[in-house]
């Protein structure tokens, strides 16, 4: 396996063999490792000194189901600290076939404005690489610039950045190819796209035709995991063929935390939303049935997800408006802005994608900037105009672009939903303290990906915990932090965890399938200690940025603030969580 | 003496005794022990639960010359760190004359967008306020509004804030009245407009009829002092009467540092600047003589100054343009925009004014500007129109108007001349490698006046060093920073420092007045010991606050791209950076 490097300096490459202390990592534990091993801390994340890097995780490019993800690591221009952003697509899996462990993207061309891109091909026994210039794709929509590509270079899948990464905007996004080929997958949190931009690369298509394929250790090993993984998949209710997560996608969430009165709703006033049953999962399964005159369930967002959560929202003239639309993104540019009208909310989210936009971060900002009186909430026009406003460039545009804490800033708003720079998700930390853990001491900002103890939280899986009550919560936090540390290294997709936490045999399916692949001779037992090391290096990088136990913290309005139905303040004790990465 | 507190919340006030500990405390002291001791490190700096301090210093409202100094000390918006900024108004000495030790403005209105002002008066044996709606004066030019306030409330002194401080902008300044009450003399630095704005604050004015003035525990001790500090102020070549300062004003310095290649030019892309004599003091002297006919030396900034050395520049039909043209406004909106038209350049210090915005922050932010290429280097015109776009609060204004870091950051653009937020004054530190050190590290953010090293390395005042080396620097820039935090106390202008660094009798003077107005018997040695104690407390706040050694760097750029004519890079290691607050 090799190392591909793409020098945007003088747009050439090289292919290195993998360092002996690379070849168990993967996924997130080989980005964060080589951004910790070869990225200043404090260099600035958009300048020449910043890499870019690409990794398939252990197991992609297999036949383990779900499998198909990818990190994007960088030093964030978002938050400053190190970044994994992750992402499903068939980009990673090609990647993988063509036995590239990481691409790291590194230097920076003297030319301001330009833009390349690089293809990426299977010559004989090797990958190949070929830049091109891309400045005739600047500026425009990837949903039209996709099918150019295609169009150019045949069977490709794509990674790219829109306007927003172009425009070096703290929210911004890469948009990988799903298996449509649209530009709706998204390593979407913490700027990732600006760093690709800052680089002067607008994409890479890559070809894996004629590459060998991922090779594999111990098949017959590697067979046993990966088949107790899609029985445990195929057997647990949110993730089982017709379960809730294929029926309802992860919109499902919505009827759920409105319930439990944890759905931040106006920018971050409420915990119940008037309109949370016309945007939810339940409300997008219906409303296609009636559309389209049959229910239709959802799809995979990459090969080999038996999964299969991405739901399609579509007009009343069944003709698409948008996939997929998220838990994450149905908040954000729903309850988040007052906004209750799902047509409206599906076109945002297609403007996100169309602009290389991070639908989180796009809804947290302008929720921020309708507090700040920019819009009334709920004037979904009024949204789309902004979203509009972004993807040109415009000075409100840039304003908004810029991400949440950015635009608070800007725009005077002292209830600011972000931590380390990074807005919050679609759970309210006032109602449920968990996840708040997690959100103030991820190495990561504020990221429910990094430690979703919603599960046991809200849904019931892992066990059962009052969501309300801060006791335990660190303790809870760190061990979720560091089995996702581990999870994001295979290259499955975070949601098996749902299966792993009340199904054994799909726990030790992972484990085996990772063992099977290296030849290594984990147990479970090691996944949180393996997590935990890839935690210690992403703090030790930030630790070197200069994030402290101070940057730990949510944000002061979360303290004094009640959030109703339940009028609690955010009351884990400041001790408590220094105890996460203290204790770890 | 007392503390008095102004509630914002609900426009209340209390007087307080002096408690034990502050007593000999005052000025920046007295400001950063309190900010220290009472704000939470982790506040939102415009949050209920910042702090904003008025403390004149020790000796302010005496006859000491060049004393009426006043501190303003909060969390600044801008930085995140403790802030002093210092100003020098008839507004100190009429609070010193009323025994007020310090003003503590604290709360917040829940009434949104609504404005106050208090007004301060002596009432037979104690100060009182007054609080009145100000919603009458908001979004005003400053020199409009100050001549209204005069009319309502007679001969008073006043403190406020301008439209960059309702929008809570990051560059806003809190604006006293000069001698002849304009709305021109500034505590500019790190947003402290905003917190003022933040409180719902407008205006304080103080009105010190009946006052019975400031105690003065030694009289006769005093009065030594205070005679050596004058004789030295008029024996020095820098300050005595129709020397440099008085004569060609701060603006002197454009020549010296064009020549030393220091200046930053066209957003510190280079350290000469081709039109510098079309701006510099000199040409400002020159020119005024032409327009005018006659040779105009300076005027005071407050009461009882020696040095007096506030220009005011002509148009040519001989009215006033603006006052004062200083040397850090001159250089920030004139070479270091590629500017050389000191007509524009005085109509843009006056549009600051006019809006309560800091010359300094808003020069170098219209440069950043500049390089995103929202307007073109050396284009007057269109700066003056983005100076108002800031004062008015368009997108684009706003984006200008959260000062340079952040505008950086929303304008893509990675060659951002900040430390800690703030941006770095008229020196660049490739050339001069002490200020480099100051800036890096003080507890401020980018400063020059919190450790002058320019006296010895460019002005020969108090010895003389090699500027371009970075030998000794850390040594150098703390000694400067320990004695500044001393003079920041006593209420002295800083430019107190040339002389009693140069003429030993002057320094001795210092600590007599200080010694005779509190009664206490510091030597000369402790000086230095007094301010360490002062920088002690600050940098403890921003270590609570999440700063770090990592904080205390300058750009990256800096360190990269050699800055001509020198072509030498910022090359002071990072342990000797860590040195200056590591030893102290």
């Amino acid at each position: 396996m090799w190392i591909l490097r793409l020098n945007m300096t003088d747009r050439t490459y090289c292919l290195e063999d993998v360092p002996e202390a690379y070849k168990e990592l993967g996924g997130r534990g080989l980005t964060s490792t080589m951004v910790y091993d070869k990225v200043p801390p404090t260099c600035h994340p958009l300048g020449p000194n910043n890499k870019l890097i690409f990794a398939p995780g252990i197991i992609t490019g297999t036949a383990a189901p779900s499998s198909a993800r990818l990190s994007v690591g960088a030093k964030s221009p978002l938050t400053g600290t190190i970044k994994e952003a992750n992402v499903g697509s068939a980009w990673a899996p090609a990647l993988a076939r063509m036995r590239i462990k990481a691409l790291v993207v590194e230097g920076q061309p003297q030319e301001k404005g330009q833009f390349w891109m690089a293809s990426l091909s299977w010559d004989k026994d090797k990958p190949a690489v070929e830049f091109f210039p891309a400045d005739e794709y600047v500026g425009q929509d990837l949903y039209e610039v996709y099918p150019k590509l295609l169009a150019r270079f045949g069977k490709v899948n794509i990674a790219g950045i829109g306007t927003a990464g172009e425009f070096l905007y703290g929210d911004s996004g890469i948009a990988f190819d799903d298996l449509k080929q649209r530009p709706t997958r998204y390593a979407g949190r913490g700027g990732v796209g600006a760093v690709m931009g800052s680089k002067g690369l607008k994409f890479i298509v890559v070809d894996s035709k004629g590459a060998p394929g991922v090779e594999i250790s111990d098949k017959s090993l590697f067979d046993v995991g990966r088949k107790k993984m899609a029985d445990a998949l195929r057997a647990h209710a949110l993730t089982k063929p017709k379960g809730a997560l294929n029926t309802y996608g992860t919109a499902v969430l919505i009827n759920v935390m409105n319930e439990a009165g944890g759905l931040p709703t106006r920018n971050f006033s409420s915990g119940r939303f008037e309109g949370a049953a016309k945007i939810a999962g339940e409300a997008i399964f219906e409303g296609n049935k009636e559309r389209l005159g049959k229910e239709v369930y959802n799809h995979a967002c990459s090969p080999g997800c038996i999964i299969q959560c991405s739901n399609t929202w579509y007009a009343a003239d069944g003709t698409e408006i948008a996939s997929c639309v998220e838990y994450e993104s149905d908040w954000s540019l729903g309850a988040n802005c007052g906004i209750d009208d799902l047509d409206d909310i599906a076109e945002m989210v297609k403007l996100c994608n169309a602009y290389g936009l991070d639908t989180i971060e796009a809804g947290t900002t302008i929720a921020v900037a309708m507090e700040a009186g920019v819009a009334e909430f709920g004037d979904s026009k009024k949204a789309i105009e902004l979203l509009h406003e972004m993807g040109k460039g415009t000075p409100m545009g840039r304003i908004l672009g810029s991400g949440t804490h950015i635009a608070a800033q800007v725009l005077g708003v002292v209830r600011n939903p972000t931590v380390k720079g990074q807005s919050m998700p679609a759970y309210d930390p006032r109602a449920v303290k968990g996840i708040g853990v997690t959100y103030a001491t991820t190495t990561m900002g504020a990221d429910h990906t990094a430690g979703y103890t919603i599960a046991p939280e809200i849904v019931g899986v892992g066990g059962s915990v009052d969501a309300l009550s801060p006791e335990g919560k660190a303790d809870l936090s760190r061990a979720f932090q560091a089995t996702t540390a581990f999870i994001d290294s295979t290259g499955h997709c975070l949601f098996i965890a749902f299966a792993i936490l009340d199904i054994p045999s799909g726990n030790e399916g992972m484990v085996e399938e990772v063992n099977g692949l290296l030849g290594t001779s984990y147990t479970t037992d090691d996944v949180v200690p393996v997590g935990s090391e890839i935690l210690r290096k992403e703090r030790a990088f930030n630790e070197a940025a200069g994030f402290t136990a101070a940057h730990d913290r949510l944000p002061e309005f979360m303290r004094y603030e009640p959030l109703p139905p339940h009028n609690s303040v955010f009351d884990v004790p400041d001790e408590e969580l220094d105890a996460v990465y203290g204790k770890l």
